[in-house]
């Protein structure tokens, strides 16, 4: 499997693009779109919140008919709290896509990111649809990209190449989200492509694995959106053999499928609202998967300790107090925390341990200052009440973020 | 019932001091004592992290009795994670008070608060105890307030006088506390004291009972502590009929003791780390009391919701999408959400409907920005699946918090 460029639009038979739709002020790419030149399987991933976004009811809608053609997105409005008129709007974007692509619409998706609670600009995106058809290219990844950013600071991409049987195939993908991203994908849009053959249910299971292992592990503030989504089309290009098991051929493509959403969770955070430092959290010892995750969160969340890993500080005493109160059963005279960072290009690391049943380890205050010089930092928690485990990636937490979310919407 | 000076010294036979005890550098107050000149009734709460500071392992050995004649408490250091030595250190504490006093150290009961995971400067705190004996006083409440101050800006004091039968009763209190405050009361320490007459187990329920009405319904920023801990000694002092059952005296000295509780709670929300606007977030028609606190502290946690209070715009979609993922269960099509304020004295509220079944009301956004014009903010929810609801008190986020927490423990 080879990195390659092309983003969405790597894989044979997809086209992209982005246009300004007239919804941002600014006057910004906001409204964007991915194209299969022939019908594709697909499938999706929603947000769990239980209030959901007009474009995200309408999609899951469309997707139990697992096929599609295109997917068009906007930011700047999230058409969420939006009632009826917002239902009747996000299914117009639909039916103008539909439209200008000489398509039914039924085989277009549709996703929004923005401000919650605000009416659609329709006159101005419906009339923006024309433009948008006619700017789609293989080489319109990065326009799409940049269409659905919100508070990102530069659009996410990805692709890979890898053999199937005798054939080449292709994976590529774009993403958005830098705030508001907990477990279950919170406010990020990611679409996925492929010129291979799948059959749909399997399409459906690698995507679900892929984001449990990917955008499912990524939290930014703890908060969850009303509108992430993924989506993956499978348009059957590349020729290869139908993939109909869950044999070999699955696993290579779970794999390809699996690099490309890692790439992409991992440009979220590292473009996480305020730029904080990288943290990759880690638990061992748990009793239960459940509590593995749940104590992942609690310290991934704290906004004591993410202002820890913004600061130089090893005051890792307050990893003690989060896991404590994660509300996870271990033995305090049990418990272990290590403090470490990647070395570059993340195939090595270091780890320092500073905290062993329950007593700190008292010479290590030197190696952990230089721990705090790095780019990433590592915690890793073993509670020594079980067996499971978990881990998460998450920023430190910064004046910035605090200035971008307290503008945001005006 | 009315406010009365003199904080945890106003009821009749206590003393109090405070003291610069070497542990701070700086130089300010870090030492503090509170001495009833005869033994008295004695209550705790604690923690309930399960990561406990070696004073809070041993006062809570010590109220096993549940008398006490004085207690000692230390700012700078939160003695945790500080293993055998801690536990050797937070007893000698009470050793070294005892001695001065002329008690025996099962009379005394100890708290710390400050970093996490540092040793004691035991040397200093020793030497420095008999200069806060000495130092004890019927106004001393001041000088011990400030001496458990941590990033607080201001001492907290309260006191209120009451009648039980034909005597005159009173109840004080100090507190710290300023961030990582989330409900079970985290990094807060209180000090209660009364001259009014109660049995043990009495005090024990009525201390519990005023502490979950007021400090387990303040949020700072969802981290709870490993030191916190409210203790009540009540002494006797003013003669009244010792409280043997729940009757009406019972009741009136409950009333007072939240009183005291409230004033304290609201006085750490007002000084919370970085100064935000005041928040109150209310649940109604949650299907359970557990689901209603849930939903009440996902959205007082929630850094959108947080930043939102802290900045101009009511961008109430955040508050939809918190109770969202809040894990509890509505139906998102009958949600409503007002949004409001307390006029000035707090005795009345106006409120504005924003969402109303899961549809925008669009003609209060005048209105909206006039209410976050104000000191105080009112978010209020009904889910409108049953009849359970829960309120709890936090602030904004601000900058201000993240400058705070990047650089405390340097």
């Amino acid at each position: 499997m080879k990195r390659i460029d092309g983003g969405v639009t790597a894989p044979m038979g997809f086209r992209a693009s982005g246009v300004h739709g007239g919804i941002k002020r600014s006057g910004a790419l906001d409204l964007s779109l991915v194209y299969s030149t022939v019908p594709a399987v697909a499938a999706g991933v929603f947000t769990v919140n239980r209030v959901k976004a007009a474009p995200v009811l309408v999609s899951e809608k469309k997707l139990k008919v697992p096929t599609a053609q295109a997917i068009i997105a906007n930011s700047g409005n999230a058409n969420c709290c939006t009632g009826e008129q917002g239902l009747a709007d996000a299914a117009k974007m639909t039916e103008c896509a539909a439209a200008a692509l000489g398509l039914s619409p039924d085989e277009v998706l549709v996703c929004s990111t923005g401000v919650i609670g605000r009416p659609m600009p329709m006159e101005n995106i419906c009339g923006a649809i024309p433009a948008l058809v006619q700017s789609l290219d293989t080489l319109g990844s990065e326009a799409a990209a940049d269409g659905i950013c919100t508070t990102d600071t530069y659009p996410k991409q990805s692709a890979v190449e890898f053999e199937l049987g005798a054939k080449t195939v292709r994976i590529g993908g774009i993403a958005k989200g830098a705030g508001m991203i907990q477990p279950n994908m919170a406010t990020m849009l990611c679409f996925l492509t492929t010129d291979a053959s799948i059959r749909a249910d399997l399409c459906r299971k690698a995507l679900a694995e892929a984001v449990e292992q990917t955008f499912n592990r990524i939290t930014v503030d703890g908060d969850m959106s009303t509108n992430d989504t993924v989506f993956l089309l499978a348009n059957e290009f590349a020729e290869n053999k139908t993939i109909c098991t869950q044999g070999k051929d699955y696993k290579i493509f779970l794999e390809g499928l699996k690099a490309v959403c890692r790439d992409l969770a991992r440009m979220m955070i590292d473009d996480g609202e305020g730029g904080g430092r990288f943290l990759e959290v880690r638990i061992e010892g748990a009793k239960s998967a459940q509590a593995a995750r749940q104590a992942a969160y609690q310290i991934a969340n704290s906004p004591l300790v993410k202002t820890m890993v913004t600061g130089s500080n090893p005051n890792w005493g307050r990893i003690a107090a989060s896991v404590g109160s994660a509300g996870v059963d271990f033995n305090p005279n049990k418990l272990d925390i290590f403090l470490g960072h990647y070395h570059k290009g993340e195939v090595s690391e270091s780890l320092t341990l500073v905290y062993e049943k329950g007593e700190p380890v008292e010479h290590t205050r030197k190696e952990l200052k230089d721990c705090f010089k790095q780019d990433s930092l590592i915690v890793e928690v073993h509670l020594h009440a079980g067996k499971a485990g978990h881990w998460v990636w998450t920023t430190g937490l910064t004046e910035e973020y605090i200035q971008i979310n307290t503008r945001y919407g005006s």
